[in-house]
């Protein structure tokens, strides 16, 4: 088999065997298919597409490439949720929490941001104490013992994937429905789950800028994910402000323990993490129906069983469970400046990607790989999309510890604002279920 | 600039600049662009094409990443020939000296076989003593007192196209016809011509299957050229069987020596030969129309001119121009073997790369970039497409004078001839000429 043929193939639109889609990614993992081949072909396959049975065949051989993780020992059905991310999402703060506290058992496995807002990982480890990365020992240890677990990869879980995104980055073939599919997917197999619940986001603060493209992802997803015989569900939402009123790290663990203790009960972040949850509830198998699972949500906030059962996992990973009450226990910032509207008005739009560079650029996310986070900083949005202003009312403030780059981040934050006269036309938050 | 975003436009079918063009050309280069960004930005072209603009800008930058010829203080106007090249194709041996012995200057820069038969440098080695490796004084002074002159490449011409070539060879990007066109106008361009013949070959035994896609290449080949101020024609022309009855090095020069000494008068080579020399002609300025050209081809020819013209470079250059008249004097195979037909008929089918393959089996070709040719092999056809055989006649000799490969380039060559009941329909050898 060579390299060249498997390219012309894929150039010409045939569809490629599994033998050759096994050989070139084992190839390219161990280096004896060279980067010019695999950059050619993955052009070939942005341009042309896959099948079902080739997305297959890639999602399978990347999640073979490394560790396969198993629970099979465990009682429950495990679940996790991926979301393709977007500025001041924390939904899986809220719901991890919420399907273990129903019994869901949930072994979710996060990254840390590269983008301009931290990831899962950047946000936990402002908890004091709280270790994301553990060994395949412990991670198992808090799984059983708690029912969840929030870590990083515990080890080499689909590496063919990781070098084939290096790859991607640099030759403009990230956007690819074929390679975005196989990429998620291989990755949340490999951690041994029965189900898994997709967010795919689709408005200007989103990778989807179309509607069309996030619903084509989201079918392929399910499809290929479901062919692979797990229980899946792909919700497409709205991402065209910052999902909650937080964003930054400790900012995003306090909104989100305020959800968990029912002070905060309304707004996108509460419904779209709930719903999330009731999906979770229902691939796990603690629910009929939706109905039913949101009921489970909604007694897990008022019980406290779902605050409980976070508090439990953040001593388990050795973090201080007080500090979900005690909000002074986190790193935070001893600065703060607000920002105020320019004129009197209805809230037009908050520009999410702007809003995450000015969390970025006060130290909340990371410039380049090497950057070290400030935990404390970040921003609180006091309005939000649709909401009536006055001049000089404080649109939201600014958290930071170092003012080096405050100037620029606060002119981002203004600019993100934009206020008009009519009321913006509302716009649903889950736009569709797939299933 | 960088090369993800390159990629990126060109992937999106957004025309590049010329800007753009040369960052690639120049970066890949001098070895700052990488061959993964490479191979995907050639996918990309090879899958969205490219505009006359940006096929000129490749051309352009191709051209001047390394010596550009000039031939300004030569008088005469400088003519070339380009062939996609076929299997028995010796026309540069028999129209060179015709142009030149007409009074067109000819500085024609060949190349070597890569493929299944020898290249035009193979086939002069093949006279005694004949140099196709000048330095850049002997190649002015040969084509100032000759004028012509044939020759390898004096200096790095185009080392841009021949990076890339070698990247497109493995990487299934070679059948595009923004990069042949660029391809090969960078090299003859660089040459340093006023005027350039192009044969585009279609058929089976050619580089292009398909009319339509010959005409297309044909067609940009003929604008980008013109565009680059270049007088350029281009023929599209028949290969669906070796071109004349001779396949191997000294057999391709003794044809070609026949023809020249108007022994050989009718055939697709004499026909194809006589008519390229003849728009070489009225390219050069030394007709007005195309019939007085075909007159000076004749007179070239009846008056011995051309012959001299060839045996004055051969001299030129090292040669031993007797060589053309003993035959002897040229490396000879010392084995011959027939083959004949198996049945009364006609020739339907003679399949040109099968006895391309035949005879680089019989050592005139190379095997690997490596293999040293053995200028006596080859096969000579008694017989072509239409001709009438009865059983046991022989069809075609086999030159050799190793026997390794014989039994294997006999059954391949046998194979090669196809015989039916009906005269096959009878195929114009030109079928379209583009100016």
């Amino acid at each position: 088999m060579r390299m060249v043929d498997i390219i012309r193939k894929k150039r010409d639109r045939v569809t490629l065997t599994p033998e050759e889609i096994r050989f070139f990614v084992k190839g390219y993992s161990d280096g004896s298919v060279p980067d010019y081949h695999a950059s050619a072909l993955l052009m070939a396959i942005y341009l042309n597409g896959m099948s079902d049975e080739e997305m297959l065949s890639l999602t399978d051989e990347m999640l073979n490439s490394g560790e396969v993780l198993d629970w099979s020992d465990l009682d429950g059905i495990k679940v996790d949720k991926h979301s393709t991310g977007g500025v001041g999402d924390k939904c899986s703060l809220i719901l991890a929490p919420i399907a273990a506290a129903v019994g869901v058992v949930v072994p979710m496995i996060s990254g840390r941001g590269l983008g301009h807002t931290g990831g899962t990982l950047d946000k936990l480890e402002s908890i004091p104490g709280f270790e994301v990365q553990l060994t395949a020992e412990r991670f198992r240890e808090v799984l059983a013992s708690t029912g969840m677990v929030l870590a990083g990869q515990t080890a080499e879980v689909a590496p063919a994937d990781k070098k084939l995104y290096a790859l991607r980055d640099v030759t403009a073939t990230v956007e690819s429905i074929p390679l975005i599919t196989s990429s998620i997917l291989s990755k949340k197999l490999a951690e041994g789950i029965d189900g898994l619940v997709l967010d795919v986001k689709v408005g200007s603060g989103a990778f989807m800028k179309q509607h069309s493209d996030a619903l084509a992802l989201a079918r392929t997803l399910v499809k290929v994910g479901q062919r692979a015989g797990k229980k899946v569900v792909a919700l497409i939402t709205n991402m065209d402000q910052p999902l909650g009123t937080h964003v930054g790290n400790t900012l995003e663990v306090i909104e989100s323990a305020e959800v968990l203790k029912g002070q905060v009960t309304k707004g996108d972040l509460v419904e779209l993490s709930f719903e999330l949850a009731a999906h979770m509830i229902v691939l796990g198998g603690k629910a009929e129906d939706l109905d039913g699972a949101r009921k489970l949500v909604d007694q897990s906030i008022q019980k406290g069983t779902a605050l409980r059962k976070f508090q439990e996992v953040v001593a388990a990973q050795g973090g201080d469970p007080m500090a979900l009450e005690d909000y002074s226990l986190l790193p935070t910032a001893n600065k703060t400046e607000p920002i105020e509207a320019s004129r009197r008005g209805v809230v037009q739009r908050i520009d999410a990607e702007e809003v995450g560079i000015a969390a970025m650029l006060l130290g909340a996310g990371r410039v380049t790989v090497d950057s070290k986070i400030d935990p404390g900083a970040g921003i609180v949005l006091h309005r939000k999309v649709g909401d009536a202003v006055e001049e000089g009312m404080s649109l939201a403030t600014l958290y930071y510890n170092d003012a080096k780059s405050l100037a620029e981040a606060r002119s981002r934050l203004s600019a993100a604002f934009e206020i008009g006269e009519e009321a913006p036309p509302s716009v649903k938050l889950i736009h569709k279920v797939l299933s």
